[in-house]
């Protein structure tokens, strides 16, 4: 199985593609940017074509999406808000369920503790999916998180 | 020139169609609804494509949406940010450029006062179209609103 992590931002959005079954193996990774001096519905087709040709290059079988923090102020959550609709759109157009995992989640599933650093993460991200670096930048890496928070839960769902 | 003026909304989005030159006329007004017993990527994908119907339909030269709001809380802000994310981007894709108003300028631009009640801006609306009856729901009112005041906002930048 074939599995989508997205990370969404409108300057950056991170992406995963992770394979299941047996050691979870990173396909892809990287990150969608956007021109900040362009004007947001430029920004947002931009993502939105980004997102749907690597679903179309992929076929991921799900996808993952970090759920929106609440503690942030009003205007990133309106952005956020933004790109991640945005996300949501693009799998549901390509007929791939959606699912949506909080910050809290993805650390506890990832590392055992809820919560844990960025840099935790990271480590625990390097180490169970047998790479050589620290995927960079910190939108890739929390991208790989969320997408093994899904295998995680796909597993205890199938238990 | 046609305005398609937009309250968005994940559960109700207002739209109104308007042409400018000479007095506003409505030429199409209404509201696009959502199930909210479904998935949200179900939803966005639901309000894109009729979105997208009534672009085609009507053939819009402007795009006029109203700025969420940054007194609300977190949760509505994220769920309005996704409906608004979606009208922005199908306005891009449409190549339709895209101007966003605040509320107090909507309410401005209709009845003289920034902090006008519903009420007003309801009346006015209904006046400025030369409307038989006030436009329902309220979203729908809202739409005709923000098109007035694109429209306002036009012949100001003209002069």
């Amino acid at each position: 199985m074939i599995i989508l992590g997205i990370d969404p931002g409108l300057t950056r959005t991170g992406y995963a593609v992770v394979r299941s079954g047996g050691p979870p193996t990173a396909l892809a990774v990287g990150v969608i940017s956007t021109d900040p001096g362009s004007d947001t519905p430029v920004r947002l087709a931009e993502l939105f074509a980004d997102l749907s040709s690597l679903i179309a290059d992929h076929r991921p079988d799900v996808l993952a999406i970090e759920r929106v923090f609440t503690n942030r102020n009003l205007q990133t959550a309106i952005s956020v808000g933004r790109a991640s609709g945005i996300c949501l759109l693009a799998g549901a157009q390509a007929g791939i369920p959606v699912y949506e995992h909080s910050p809290t989640a993805v650390k506890l599933a990832v590392t055992g503790d809820g919560r844990a650093t960025k840099a935790m993460v990271q480590k625990m991200v390097t180490k169970r999916l047998g790479l050589d670096v620290t995927p960079k930048p910190a939108d890739a890496a929390d991208a790989l998180a969320i997408a093994l928070c899904q295998i995680q839960t796909m597993r205890v769902v199938a238990t």
